[in-house]
């Protein structure tokens, strides 16, 4: 066989443990009877191993080496995922394996522990954890670290390729100039809410028939996918043919279920639209984390707390809950889904305030890795940057520092991503309302117009081009904060009745 | 490495393939959505093709080649394992390589043209598929054939190991004695059956609410396993700690749900009670489909189909569906779950018809093997044995000779271990009924009083003990199919009001 034979041969085999190991992490989160965990745990772990071995197998890495230097005769699409598979490739080299396993290893027991100091409200049990994951990645951001991308930015780079401090410190420093003032100002307006929503109780029922019908709404491929339940919701995709969503139903608020549907969906359409050729190569699914939030905050915010959305589809709601909204009018509705509440978790928090919630994490773990700080002063330095963006002091750690599960499964530089999605999606918004007025669409239900420009300019590619690439061949222009505060502020002054 | 610790490295791979490829299939059958189907099924050539090599790698065959001649020093259960997989692998062995996957290729297209051949009542289209089937199943028997065990005897022992055409032809000639000339008086007994029932619809929230009730009932471990549903209800083991049932809802028959969700419950339950250490070894599971029948009869038809039990539960199936019991006595119901009707279709019918079903399956196998039939000549004889048997001729051969899907699959031998399970389940039922009166303890909603019964006699041994010695263990005496006559006579005597 010659050198693309043999990487082909090693793809294919890569791929099927990829789909043995996604169903198996699927039927985890979704159905695995508790009494399995740790037998499918155990076989994981088998599975993992034999697809490691065949990832790091001499004659599939001489290939790839190989085929990176001598790239001629293949076709672009083999070009771009060699480049790919080879910069991966590179990067696991440069660590060395007994560390990498003893940092696997520290992890599989990490989540639980940072999970009962959380209930315990106890961040000296979980810190000498931490610690050991913020030395294990503080070597490996030596160990990748190349001429160009040093420190953090070797971090940011696993989770949004090409973007660095520089950048991210630009987008921020906007934030920090034009939103946080008006944050503060948005948040003394007074909003009044009907207790019968605020209050309410939501059969759960009800809820899923709704939520059943959003499918429909937004034409997501239910040939291609499920939705179901789950603790957490979160989408689960494995090829363009299979990419699947779960969603939780809280009775005492319908709105978790609804814009967490949506967001999935968002991220779940994107991967369904994908090129299936991609399918069977390393070239499918989402090509970045921003990207991908981009995506699932677009469906999310711009659509579905969108005034045109629920003209449309308001009374549907009704129609599945006539009891629990008898009286209450649309715009009451949508004044209750999109309220602003400073408040002290992220992932519970609004639209408007969501960034600034990911601006403090992004400051802690720029001090981690650029600057001196330690594991020991995060709780400290996290009120502190509560107090500064949000106005606010978290009362427990439980609702500080120890709110998010990342940084205990080591996942350092992923935070930002969740910021500049929202923002991208702003700019994505600008540039399609260019092309057709999209409250128009959303009122004529034809979400499938909004999925068509955005499999044309951004789904069909896959991992095909670089998330900076991407923004500008689709915005026609690079990546700029100022549509993301452009947008909030117009949105909020409205909503909240502000002074223009 | 020695012979022991190879062994059991490859096993630890083996068991993982198993784990991965038993998660695929049930997620097709549950959950995959249809356009991941093909992708699906690349995986799974994949995944099967590298569990064939881990499975016929030299080095193991080399171990258990070594072990099994020199089982001096392995554990009990080892020698028993060892001594099961020498047998697999002997046989595998005996197969030209190409013939068999030559033959994987036919069965890959064999069910869809079955499926079709049945929907427009063509057997003709399907007899080409059927015939190479047949030849291939005819050169499998002489290449597994030992010196003692040849012809039909060779595809009878692959499901139920030991039982041979001898064994079996005592059996249906002691059914064909006793059992048929019953039946036939049995069913000129004049039925009355309410319309409300016969005719009635039972919406399917109803019954799920019935069933999940069930679950409980029955002491099925829910943190070992879950109820979901499928086309046709299954039971999907992988170890002791998970083992998955799904059942079918039919809105005008309430029985098909009940009866499959404790058919499945009672094979499930067997799984669930093998000791929890075989499940990382090749003793796990039921030891054959002869004894998992038995098991799963002995759930649906003694206890669940038993006056006994419906003395405690028909007032919670009242209560599910209030409007459609109304004026119906247990009695009247528990006369519907036993109606009994000589009819064409085996999976529809009655416990006291059901053996001839597969006597007609087991006749014609014998001689497809052991004697001259041809298989063009099929519908003919099926339709002959129908009359002699069950006496009355299908109209059609969807109703007749392609109703089943075994053959499509190569199943020939499989047929017989139905009625076996069924006869096995009396015997049990003899046997436990003098440890303890199990209609009281079915009044006293006490069936976890069974399960331990069942535990401690069979399920907790898995493949340990062959099936023959498992029945001898249990009941003390060889498989005797009298209990089973006398069994039915005596429950339909009783039911139909017939003169004993």
């Amino acid at each position: 066989m010659n050198h693309l034979e043999i990487y082909l041969a090693s793809r294919k085999q890569k791929l099927a443990y990829q789909y043995a190991l996604w169903l198996l992490s699927w039927d985890q989160e979704t159905e695995t009877p508790e009494g399995a965990m740790q037998y499918r745990s155990d076989q994981i772990e088998v599975l993992s191993t034999l697809a490691y071995e065949v990832e790091m197998d001499s004659k599939r890495i001489e290939a790839i080496d190989f085929l990176a230097t001598h790239p001629e005769s293949l076709t672009d699409d083999l070009k771009v995922e060699i480049k790919r598979v080879k910069k991966d490739l590179d990067q696991l080299r440069k660590i060395p394996k007994q560390e990498y396993i003893d940092f696997q290893v520290l992890l599989s027991s990490a989540g639980h522990i940072w999970s009962n100091a959380k209930k315990n409200n106890d961040f000296a049990s979980y810190l000498p954890t931490l610690e050991k994951v913020i030395t294990y990645q503080r070597k490996l951001v030596k160990y990748l670290a190349t001429d160009t991308v040093k420190g953090y930015d070797v971090l940011l780079d696993l989770y949004e390729p090409g973007m660095t401090v520089v950048d991210y410190d630009h987008f921020f420093n906007t934030l920090k100039t034009d939103l946080v003032p008006f944050v503060l100002k948005a948040s003394k307006v007074k909003q009044t809410l009907t207790r019968k929503l605020t209050k309410g109780h939501f059969p759960k029922a009800a809820q899923i028939a709704f939520n059943t019908y959003l499918l429909s709404v937004f034409k997501y491929d239910q040939s291609k996918g499920v939705l179901k339940q789950s603790a957490h919701p979160f989408t689960s995709g494995v090829a363009s043919v299979d990419t699947r969503i779960t969603t939780a139903y809280h009775e005492d608020d319908l709105r978790s279920a609804i814009f967490s549907t949506i967001h999935e969906m968002g991220h779940a359409i994107y991967e369904q639209q994908v090129k299936p050729e991609y399918d069977y190569t390393e070239l499918k699914g989402g090509v970045s984390m921003g990207i991908h939030e981009s995506q699932s905050r677009f469906y999310e915010n711009m659509i579905g707390r969108s005034d045109a959305f629920w003209d449309v589809h308001y009374e549907k709601l009704v129609e599945t809950s006539p009891k629990q909204f008898k009286g209450i009018t649309k715009d009451a509705f949508v004044k209750y889904i999109n309220q602003v509440k400073r408040d002290f978790i992220r992932v519970e928090a609004d639209e408007l305030t969501y960034s600034l919630h990911v601006m403090v994490r992004y400051e802690i773990e720029k001090q981690l890795f650029n600057g001196k700080l330690k594991a020991k002063d995060l709780p400290k330095v996290w009120n502190r940057l509560y107090r500064q963006y949000l106005g606010l002091t978290p009362k427990t750690d439980t609702k500080g520092v120890l709110q998010d599960i990342h940084w205990a499964f080591g996942s350092f530089g992923y935070f930002p991503t969740y910021a500049l999605g929202s923002a991208i999606s702003a700019q994505i918004y600008h540039r399609m309302n260019q092309d057709f007025h999209i409250e128009s669409v959303v009122r004529e239900n034809n979400i499938q117009r909004i999925n068509q420009w955005l499999k044309e300019h951004i789904h069909q590619y896959g991992k095909t081009i670089e998330p900076k690439d991407l923004i500008i061949q689709s915005t026609q222009e690079p990546f700029n904060p100022q549509y993301y505060v452009t947008y909030l502020k117009e949105k909020y002054t409205k909503i909240l009745g502000m002074e223009a």
